[in-house]
């Protein structure tokens, strides 16, 4: 396995990859890898060569958010790479992806400004120009991404679709811990008392879930019975609690055929997500 | 020559090119294509294959300005890149290429908003979204632009650079008429009298290039003198008169080693631009 900072070595290295033939699996990470990444890994085999890039990428934090102290282990996503089958680890510096005049970025309407948007403004801008970027570099055949960010996903779907970008999105389910808290980079935050009010997450989506598989099609109930769940718990504080369509993020009215129920939690400082995709109903 | 007017097809063809491994040049145009366009594909004559595209994108004109009347005639077009070479005329719909739920774009700060993007809002917005999408669909291995459209140009380069796109920019000289105007589709809509009075152009761009050539290094004396010979002409009005920096389109204060001197000129209701550039004084 090698490890790339320098990215015209990255490009050179892809050079001689796509003169060859060989199809690309790539998974844009920003380190402190989980199973969740390692789920997106495995998928990525099925190309002949597999590149994690590992870039906690500045733009997509907001000036009061966690950039600085966001957890990093770069020995220890090494060694999971390794193991993993990875090819190349790609981790530029903020320095190189972002040079003194820096000034074009890829943005978007509609999608980008509910759910996380909403609460993160700037955030999707930050992350649509990141992964340009990433993807011209890397010139992917397959890209993965998890659905633990299911509006990262809508988003970066999107985005490939506007823009013509020549690759194909692959989208993986989320993975939990075995008491169902989905994996995320940021649980590390968490103390042992935050850590199991961290359940609540999981436990709305589940109810959300079940009421609407039991027949419930009105977001606004089941809204209110998912935002009573996670009230049950003090150290909960809800960001949102949404159930859109899973293309557009537009709040539903109705539940017809197709739900995306997301929600953004604060356990004391820690900003967590969950969700529950429903793609066919009846 | 093939015409192409579906994505698909298009992006289809660039497969077989690609895995051939034929190199790909790509001159985008908006069509009714004059003798600048035709040394652009001239130039791109060193690739293995050349691609021009017609395309006159709504995004980059302004509520006011001239989308519906701008000139078309791709009959004309067609025997044009017939006689000269190319091997693909792509030329799709604005529906394929902005369907209903379009809604991302690339933009870009400092430069874009001086000189004709300060004239033209959200101009370069939709020079940069579209030439992304053309970009990707045609895959070229080399761009081709005319000098003429400076500002275009530096925003192109900089995009490339910000957004690591795979291809290299060629940027070739105006292409003047007999009486020194330079080439545009746009010259089509002056009158006898006008096209007269467009002279003042050139006339102004050359006085500005002997001031600086001949050792005159104070932008504000040499903008003076250029306003100076276009108010000589009772049909111009001028939308800027700029020295500037080739790279960053900033304003020069003193001119030292390169300089962009560009123009805005509305001959009756038809803005015109040109310039002249300066890359190595001493």
């Amino acid at each position: 396995m090698q490890l790339i900072s320098d990215i015209q070595a990255m490009s050179e290295q892809i050079d001689k990859w796509r003169k060859q033939n060989l199809s690309i699996g790539f998974v844009p990470t920003m380190g402190y890898l989980h199973e969740g990444h390692l789920s997106l890994v495995k998928a990525a085999k099925e190309n002949d060569k597999v590149v994690l890039s590992i870039f906690v990428n500045p733009m997509q934090f907001g000036p009061k958010e966690d950039l600085a102290s966001y957890p990093r282990d770069l020995k220890r996503d090494t060694k999971l790479c390794e193991e993993n089958g990875v090819d190349i680890i790609f981790s530029p510096t903020a320095e190189q992806m972002y040079p003194q005049n820096f000034s074009t970025y890829v943005d978007m309407n509609s999608i980008s400004d509910k759910l996380c948007g909403a609460s993160r403004k700037g955030h999707f801008r930050g992350v649509c120009t990141v992964l340009m970027k990433l993807f011209n570099i890397v010139r992917p055949h397959n890209v993965y991404f998890g659905q633990k960010d299911a509006q990262q996903c809508a988003v970066v779907k999107h985005m490939i679709e506007d823009l013509n970008l020549n690759l194909k999105l692959k989208i993986c389910p989320i993975i939990r811990e075995e008491d169902k808290l989905a994996k995320s980079s940021r649980n590390v935050y968490l103390n042992e008392k935050e850590r199991k009010a961290a359940l609540v997450l999981s436990k709305a989506i589940f109810l959300g879930e079940n009421l609407v598989k039991n027949g419930q099609r009105n977001p606004k109930i089941i809204i209110e019975e998912m935002k009573k769940e996670l009230l049950k718990e003090k150290l909960a504080k809800i960001d949102y609690v949404s159930l859109v369509h899973p293309k557009t993020m537009q709040e539903l009215e109705w539940i017809e055929n197709e739900v995306l129920g997301a929600i953004a939690v604060f356990i004391g400082k820690t900003r967590l997500i969950d969700n529950f995709l429903i793609q066919e109903l009846q």
